[in-house]
């Protein structure tokens, strides 16, 4: 398996790095992102994994969200994937539009064709870019997952699937209940088929009503965020982790958007909350 | 003099905000932003202008360097102009090169056809702008200036130039002596003519050896920037500057290289500067 180099930046005396490399899961060649904090160079860090929204690639969240500056002093490393299968012959929107296909794989495995031939970004986010990640740099396989809108969506869900996997997770604006939203409902439909029980496989909200082992979750959202009502439905998953005592805490942050302005006001946040549940292993 | 405002994100308990508006320096319409800190909303705050480099326009900072973290902590708004004049019938590189003409407006005020009917972006940064802030703003009349790159070597001539006028400067990646660089011979070949004593009057090596009034300045440098002997010529800088006894801080930080992710990594540093420096007056 090899990894070819594409950048690098010294960012607060540790690495940012973008990588390319083949994955057998997706078919296609793949690049990521890794932040690797100054500790890496003396030893294993944790990995806190970033899953970003609709249309981004792994450069948003490493650009944006000035998180690098906190992951240096608490020794975290950081990598955040692209947001779908890229490259000739790979399946998109017939009608060119943002919230299906490239930059919109949902972190699913598709079902239906002509998804299921690359679009399995879920398996490649829990299961190959891991082992990737863990085997050609100084982590330890301490993982944490986080995202933002359709990336809080894939944090939640594979937090809420895999939960030995992870010591915790978060979110920003994350889409709660794909089920019962726009955005979700088109590209499941496409993915997946009209198969509803398979849909809710993939929806934090339906994945929490049967959680067996929960793990600390912390979610930021803002008032001010246009999607909030028709695409986000906090609401849902606020009431299913209320119903079933889920260790989530939701905060709603009033005036804020769905941008990454917002994203880095709470970061820090963020990553001190993964810190201490990545510690505490 | 009207403001149209673009986009506003919360950011910090603050506010980045986009505004256009007519240019009368500079013959077109102009976009800027501004980041208003949460101090702003009960009292009048100090100003940091921030000079962009080469291709960027007021979104590159606002979007990347981290700053208003420390600028919400510090009190501080932060403004951001575009780095020319833009639009229908703005002059640009007949070859269309990033180096000259929309993105590369160098902060001279051209006296060159056609430059000269747009490219003024001395006045517009040192006169026009600050007036319209100080005017619809919630602001003092207590500047600093900084930039990287060509917005660097901006910051640094205005400061230079303008010393009543701020209270301290600072550069990342400066372009430290565009008159013996091929960026800034091109720039200023094309906007001033072949007059070398009006070249002097933009370079900031030149000007430091004629300046009346010193203020303090900090410059950062990478030393693994592609651009660092060719383009920037750091080590002229601080020549003059010892031989001068100018009060700049240069330093040198190794393994960093042009990027954002390195501005980024200082940026504290430089708003911790700019803050002790305003609160001073």
């Amino acid at each position: 398996m090899s990894l070819f180099l594409v950048s690098a930046n010294k960012s607060f005396d540790g690495w940012h790095k973008q990588y390319t490399h083949e994955s057998k899961v997706l078919n296609c060649s793949m690049r990521f992102a890794i932040y690797l904090p100054p500790q890496a160079a003396s030893h294993k860090v944790p990995v806190l994994y970033w899953l970003s929204g609709l249309t981004c690639t792994d450069e948003n969240f490493m650009q944006k969200a000035g998180a690098q500056r906190l992951a240096a002093k608490l020794g975290i490393a950081i990598v955040a994937p692209d947001t779908s299968p890229r490259g000739e012959g790979v399946a998109d929107d017939p009608n060119g539009e943002y919230d299906l296909g490239l930059g919109a794989g949902f972190y699913v495995n598709a079902t239906q064709a002509p998804w299921n031939r690359h679009y399995r970004m879920y398996d490649y986010v829990v299961n190959e870019l891991p082992a990737i990640v863990e085997t050609h740099f100084p982590v330890s396989d301490l993982r944490s997952i986080a995202g933002h809108s359709m990336g809080g969506h894939g944090a939640l869900t594979i937090a809420l699937r895999e939960p030995e996997r992870y010591c915790s997770a978060s979110a920003f604006s994350p889409i709660c209940n794909p089920v019962n939203a726009p955005w979700g409902q088109k590209a499941f439909s496409h993915y997946l088929g009209e198969d509803r029980g398979l849909w809710r496989q993939y929806d934090a909200v339906e994945l929490m009503k049967e959680s067996r082992l929960p793990m600390p979750v912390l979610v930021d959202q803002g008032l001010e965020d246009n999607f909030l009502s028709e695409q986000l439905k906090t609401e849902n998953l606020a009431k299913v982790a209320a119903d079933t005592k889920y260790p989530v805490t939701i905060r709603m942050q009033p005036g804020y958007d769905h941008s990454y302005y917002f994203i880095a006001s709470f970061i820090e946040d963020h990553l001190r909350f993964h810190a201490r549940h990545l510690s505490e292993q």
